[in-house]
């Protein structure tokens, strides 16, 4: 057998913003036999899931659920909405909102970047005023990252909503939730989503290998006109056979097995309650960082993320070395700082299947780490999160 | 939990082509926790299971791994390769044929299928005459189903690609092996295929999720001139980011895991004896088949598959309500008739891991299920397949 | 890791008359992570476990579950009751019975075992007969095997009981159903048995490592006044523990998981399906027996186990040579004969978590085996296996 | 299914002095289907897994596994060495050597119980003293308890032989081991001790259900002649069978798989790196129950235990309250005070799969727990924890 841990001893912490850690239950989940993908039994499987996922998309609409990543769900996003030379307008909200970009661009999409530093969420205003110049209705859809995994930052999708809405434009709202979706509120039919793209190894807990569309009435009125060529990625065939439970071609049936358990988790715990415990951890890592002395890279306090928290190194310090100490002294795994921000900051993910004392672990880590690799910081991040988690502790009951 | 069989004891008959039964040791390795994706155990489980997908292809040159299911293998063949109003050549061996056709056209390829009555392999003579009409090469591929998983029909891809030479013709070879990699001897090298397609779910015993390109250097450089988009199925950066060890995008771990557990178990129990393995286990059952006086729908015993026997059910009796007495009272799954052969033909899967008894036991479900669905037929169908499996038995040592 | 079959492909058939075939879903209620044994979800688990094994054993008195073999609960039951140099009636049904016997002897006690040949169930007109003349009540227990786990052969529990009371002696009734629990109807407190033994491994479809006493007031009442030295089986300490769902040490809690599993599994099934499961199993395996020819060691129809069949070689052959072709070219582990039927016979065990299809594989690997051994019989064993089996067969709904 | 854990959230922190977190490469390996305890892939398990006992024993003799908790190996050093009435000498260290003792005594032996104050470590002068006025040589064994898992104390084992040599006694020295093997130094031969008692759930890291004893040719020739009963626990039978790999009984498969994988994790780790890391986590331990201002219950710093750290509670303040808290909110398991100091001391378990950045999680949910609990307590405890971890790490590698 391969050799999945150079630590001789303890469980990994992975807390890196995705891959998550996926509980117990899942994992056991995951590992019943394989069963046939056109018998009976599937079918209850494939109703199931896809019920549970309206629930946590919070949508009426249609779910599609693809044996894929997050960047398949991304493609399906755009091939299934657009069609070639369409103009979309994204928002630079970093390292993902960059890569989807340049995905659609590779498309044959033409693509209106409007800039940012990397430490701001989308800017509402921006997209109305770009929305009203655009007269001619050029602009087919726009593209934001609910939150930014490389930064830490959350987009306000409501406003930007509303953003389209006071402009009076028709184009479409696609939105990435893949680091949000489970972890911090998400409404797809409220906020008047056209499409929703998520994956399933953050929020949801599983490991990677699904992914998701939540895809409104206009949105699927829009794929009829699509000159995009897809087929693996098309709705239509996968909402025709997903009305009886099953898939157009063969569905990745064990992961199916770990989300059937991983949303009847998330419905257990309550969807607002599992928003609440995410909060109160940023909240508990952010006060760390700021005991520490560290800056957090999301510049807007209203915008932090609660699924994942990058910190800024000390001018000289590089993030890389730092992390490096971390994996290797104290088997913990955090996320590195990617293209622009690279070695300028390190990611600390607390989304998923985490609880309090996993999260003074992290932090632990994330101290001695500092210490060891001679980063200045101040001492005392482990208690002030303490200090915050004591103070807001609940008793947990079934 | 979802309850995932309505039969009270026992296991299981997972008896369809695929997806097919995931051994043990599979189900444990994939049951691992997720790991970090950039991390350096993941490095060397990526090199380690790309070399080893390299020895199962029998090729030198670049495997590539999708976090998709087989679909999605297709699709990647068809897009890296080919350009919009490309014209291919494909065979029509049976349903999968007909599904990749569909999938090519709906991408703005331009097919010509020769067609086929769904008993009988692709004809390399037919290949080659109509290559040697091509004298202005309009045809830019040949794309050929190895193993139809409908039909259980096995293709001759060392003769196409003879049949190709001798036409002088410089079209790929497009070649789909997903039930027969792991199963049927198969050399992408030494048969000179540009493309071969596969996926994880049988002949690899993997749970579907996975799937796979083997890809050519000529086929590589056909990509650079390729116009169909992709992003999520570009070669490029896959082959760039696995030469670390590493994929572009967050890759499916977990079946990873299972991959490799797999790729181990195919090679230490040696491919050739794997093929000789389920040779013997084809032939089985077709003197069971015989022995019931049912018809093969291979009508050339020169191409019978050795990972499904598809049979052809008596005039008036219908398929499907045979397959409903078997699961209902046997527990056991057999595959469906599609489309053209929809409850006319059932289909035995003997692919993956299993071994003479479940053979056995497979054999007797279908032929009490023929007394019981009131198919007229001999008895005797077991007691042939014994006969010839004791008489070829062999000692297993380690 | 440790390489657990020398065969390369396929599952095992483990057809012994136990350990039986683990169901998947046990297998993966083991695996979940232990938990502190003395916290609050543990009561829940142990109250649980021990209202089950209640209905289990039929019995509304107390249940007492040891981390141990089926030898402890054996060596429970005598010492718990009885006291040094006291007399203990037993018959002599077969190698199991020998050892309780040999155990109850190097324990002190003074046995009389009624001989028997091994083919037949405990006389209980010889029990009664030898308690009549008892008039001084020196015997303290009747101890016998409800099912001989070497020959094949059912006691008649509730006929001994009678027997016991037409004898108008007090003698405790100490009953051994280690291989029919779960598997032939048993019941504890109907029957008056006065303390039963049993064990995980069988048709509780456990790994082996838990045990069982069901303890009558009689029984308890007895324990008072034992002689016989004993902590790790003492009743007392268990009953007065097991009252809020705890035990007095460290139980076997991964064990404990996968007995909930079992339980909820032979419950939601219904005892009395799974009883007429094993019938039928049983004589199916009959039929086959008889149409090769060969001869069932259980010398009377009145009295043929449900959960496995014992069958004797012709003259001149050995089982054990017999059995290691079933092993070595058919991955099926049989059942060897024990010491005074060593080499004589082997057993096919068809208790547990099999189904029709594992039953047909596993004759399929007797009668393939006999021929390859060289054992004299008639073909058709799995044929007219099938016959029965078919016309007998029913629709599984959930 | 039973829902094993209260909390929605996060892995449970089982930081119990036992049964301790069991790695997921341990958990998998018992899930694997049972095989027969008689065929040959058994025997090749059951031999691995002796030799490797000897080696974490360090003994060249015989060992013993049981299909039994550590109480039963308790009882099979008594019974397999001594007769009624016999005297032994054991030490009052805390709890469990209480119970040792009363189950002695419910054996029909004698006790002498040197007291204790449940504080120090056994006393090797005390036992020196005792055993030369025993000139008769009267007494036949001195069991001690090598860590009493109820006070975190470790007594000296060495110094205890020692001792007994120089008192020139013939007395067997039998040891418990139950908290310690694997976890801290220990020496089966070097330290001349005649039986060596054990369990799977601490430090070897498995679920509870083995037990084992380590016996020298001394107590195996003394075995000869006790006249207490026992068949079970009996070591002759035993060590017949394991000659070739086998039991005289069922053995509990699935935990020796277990046992397997845990003894190839320790002995890769290296047992001198084993005892390095727990005596490192201990002292990082200690160092925290300082900084709270509390104090530890092993009154002789030479003798703390590196498995485990009993706490006392300040005056006025009950432990259990406080564990209540600590479980209702941080969803950590500690060990409770036992008998003599019930709700006087919590216990910390440091022993078996951890590493640093879980040791630190455990301590923050101890220093929240005081706070919430109003225990008073200075702050700094996880601090000064992780001031001596961060000085003390060491990079791993494979």
């Amino acid at each position: 057998m391969l050799k999945l841990s150079a630590h001789p001893s303890g469980r990994h912490f992975l807390q890196i913003p995705g891959p998550t850690n996926v509980p117990d239950r899942v994992l056991r989940a995951m590992d019943y036999p394989t069963i046939d993908h056109r018998g009976p039994e599937f079918g209850e499987l494939g109703r199931s899931v896809l019920a549970g996922m309206k629930k946590i998309f919070k949508t009426d609409s249609h779910v599609v659920i693809y044996p894929a990543s997050g960047t398949g769900a991304w493609e399906a996003a755009l091939v299934n909405t657009l069609s070639g030379n369409d103009l979309v307008l994204m928002a630079e909200t970093g390292h993902f909102a960059t890569l989807w970009k340049k995905m659609a661009e590779s498309l044959g999409l033409r693509v209106e970047f409007m800039p940012g530093d990397w430490r701001r969420a989308a800017d509402p205003e921006a997209v109305e005023a770009r929305l009203r110049k655009d007269a001619g209705h050029e602009i087919k859809a726009v593209c934001i990252v609910h939150n930014e995994t490389a930064t830490g930052v959350t987009s306000d999708i409501r406003a930007v909503r509303e953003a389209i809405d006071r402009a009076g434009h028709p184009a479409l709202l696609l939105v990435d939730t893949i680091s949000s979706l489970g972890s911090i509120d998400y409404r797809h039919d409220e906020w008047g989503v056209d499409v929703t793209v998520s994956g399933s190894q953050k929020g949801l807990m599983l490991p990677p290998g699904l992914s998701f569309n939540a895809v409104s009435a206009k949105a699927l009125a829009a794929s009829e006109k699509s000159t995009l060529r897809c087929s693996y990625w098309d709705w239509h065939a996968m909402i025709a056979s997903n009305a009886t439970g099953y898939f157009p071609y063969t569905p990745a049936t064990n992961l199916l097995y770990g989300l059937h358990e991983a949303i009847t988790m998330l419905l257990d715990e309550g969807l607002e309650t599992v928003f609440a415990r995410h909060d109160r951890h940023a909240e508990a890592t952010r006060r760390a960082v700021r005991a520490w002395g560290l800056e957090i890279l999301c510049a807007d306090p209203a915008r932090y993320s609660s699924s994942l928290t990058a910190v800024l190194m000390p001018e000289g310090h590089g993030a890389d070395a730092f992390r490096k100490v971390v994996l290797d002294r104290f088997n913990m795994s955090l996320g590195q700082g990617l293209t622009k921000v690279k070695d300028k900051v390190f990611r600390i993910g607390h989304l998923g299947d985490i609880n309090d004392l996993t999260l003074c672990g992290t932090l632990s880590g994330v101290e001695m780490g500092l210490g060891l690799a001679g980063v200045p910081h101040n001492a005392g991040g482990v208690a002030a999160a303490m200090a915050y988690l004591a103070e807001n502790s609940a008793v947990r009951s079934r």
